[in-house]
């Protein structure tokens, strides 16, 4: 019936509540049955505030202590690829969503039911449409809804990073590099001037270019920028007048989109360059208190994030953030993903050690 | 009634004889009707052999003369566009095929209809499709069905070329320059490489590249080498896999296909090149007797032809032809195209001098 939510069992182990959250169908959009029953689970639990936004549900603890930190994870999926229901094997939780990233949740859910007293106060996210437009991101409209339901010292996002702390992000931007000419005949081509082979210069740059690495708060980032698209022509018999190059920008988190901007108009010195999108990188913030204790609870390893993430929402709050969850990021998407059973549990007792499950405080 | 042809008249002057041919709408597919009229008239005139295939029309001359020559035109036109009927002023007959290529097509007509008698036999021919796909051409129909019609000493394709001999035509071939790379997300692009990048090179190459300008028969051909088209890309964060680029290479007439086709694949030494078509030039010819003779008769005035037309049919059936008929080459296809009254005259008396009007032989 369609509106009766399944029920969500938070005491069994996480590998079967991964597996349960897997058997749960819900691609973008789609997430109202499981929403209904991550609410339906959490508002068993008095020691809880739990507040419903769409598909997004945030829940709290009030215990009354000095720093608040937030863990967060999207309910949704890819859509289906023939790769339902869940399968387990003796290591694996296989099928869609496992990696990207139900695991995660499960650990979420398990920490939210399991640990009714920590050494810090808690809220949990978890939050609908991640996989689609950043318009319909439930963090985001969160964000411009109730930003004060965000606030907090530190966030952790439970997106699959193998079990290490990925720490901030780079930033990403877009920009089209256009180059003119003169249409002609292509059998009179003295009489125009060719726009494709004027982009030959933009190319030459972009083969040229030597990306920054810098190391922030010991992390070393890697720069890139690279012609992600390129498109020209007319006909098969006429000089093209405008070769499009699209390039992509990838920046560390020491720059802002504008000193972003800046240097790739910099680079292209010249031509004309039209910025297409952009979106801020996300500064590590090992630095902060809350975010030590952490990389220091989970055991020191931590690498750099080159990949754009919800992370930089935190961050743009003026959060530290910092994807920590099990699963192999680079099978994010992939009809064949799966999660490691035992990165499931490591990450779990992680994140219990760091909230002083051993000795609250 | 859909079977009944107008009359044409082939002993009004020229300038009419053009408006009444453009007056019969005549797109390329739809020619049976301007092919009924122009048959009809020749079938009345008795020193023509007239002969028909599908909507093309083919009349000869028997006068035991030791040369022989074509005079060719094309019927159709391109679509209708607001351009029809024929409006005449002072000094230009404007509307739809007015000038590529009805005014030529009435000057052969009034050869055909007015000498009886000429210097040196005639073959005429007027044919359809020649705006659209080779295939569908008439006179590439008629030179695999009926080689023999096409047999002659020289060759006149009365395409306009502002009333001056345009002698051979440039060869055209088209390669596809394809670059290869592999794929990575645009965030660690150290794990790919970039096929746009790779690009750069090829584009490098076109912009150093320096075209011949061979002269032949004391003609200077101009040669090209133009990127037509680039593409390339896979997604906005997705380093670039393959990127494409189309080049078409327009080379003088003492090259065939085959050495042209080498020369692009050594600019492009190293790189993956895919040929997609190619059309081969056609000599100037104008050292054969009748060519030479008829430059002299229409004044000396050569130039070389750099597009590539229907003269590269005959060249390849070893018959010298050039360009030659009334009307600026460069307002063919456009919706506001005229020809110039002056030159349907001067055209028509060109080859009447050529044919010996005054004094055959």
């Amino acid at each position: 019936m369609a509106g009766e939510a399944p029920t969500l069992d938070l005491t069994v182990d996480g590998a079967q509540l991964t597996e349960d959250l897997v058997n749960i169908e819900s691609v973008s959009g789609e997430e109202r049955v499981i929403a209904d029953a991550v609410e339906t689970a959490l508002r068993g639990l008095p020691h809880l505030e739990v507040q419903r936004f769409g598909h997004t549900v945030v829940a709290r603890t009030h215990q009354g202590r000095a720093e608040r930190a937030v863990i967060a994870g999207h309910l949704d999926t890819v859509p289906v690829n023939d790769n339902l229901p869940a399968r387990r094997d003796a290591t694996r939780l296989h099928g869609l969503g496992s990696c990207d990233m139900k695991g995660g949740v499960a650990v979420a859910l398990r920490i939210a039911a399991g640990l009714p007293e920590t050494n810090r106060d808690l809220t949990f996210l978890f939050y609908d449409c991640e996989e689609v437009e950043a318009e319909r991101n439930g963090l985001h409209l969160l964000s411009r809804s109730d930003p004060a339901l965000l606030e907090a010292d530190f966030a952790i996002l439970m997106e699959p990073s193998d079990g290490i702390v990925e720490a901030g992000c780079q930033g990403s931007l877009r920009v089209d590099v256009t180059t003119r000419g003169e249409r002609a005949h292509s059998a009179r081509s003295w009489m125009g001037r060719n726009a494709i082979h004027a982009a030959g210069e933009v190319l030459a740059r972009l083969t040229a270019y030597e990306p920054r690495r810098p190391v922030i708060d010991g992390l070393e980032y890697h720069e890139g920028l690279n012609a992600v698209f390129v498109s020209g022509g007319v006909a098969g018999n006429v000089l093209p007048d405008r070769c499009t190059v699209s390039v992509n920008h990838r920046f560390a988190p020491d720059r802002s989109v504008a000193e972003a901007e800046t240097h790739v108009r910099e680079v292209f010195d010249g031509f004309e360059v039209e910025l297409r999108d952009a979106a801020p990188a996300a500064m590590p913030g090992l630095s902060v208190p809350a975010a030590a204790a952490f990389v220091e609870a989970v055991g020191g390893a931590v690498k750099p994030k080159f990949g754009w993430t919800d992370v930089a929402r935190f961050s743009a709050l003026g959060i530290p953030a910092v994807n920590f969850g099990p699963g192999d990021p680079h099978l994010a998407h992939k009809q064949d993903e799966f999660v490691p059973l035992d990165q499931v549990v490591s990450v779990e007792r992680a994140l219990r050690t760091w909230l002083g499950e051993d000795g609250v405080g």
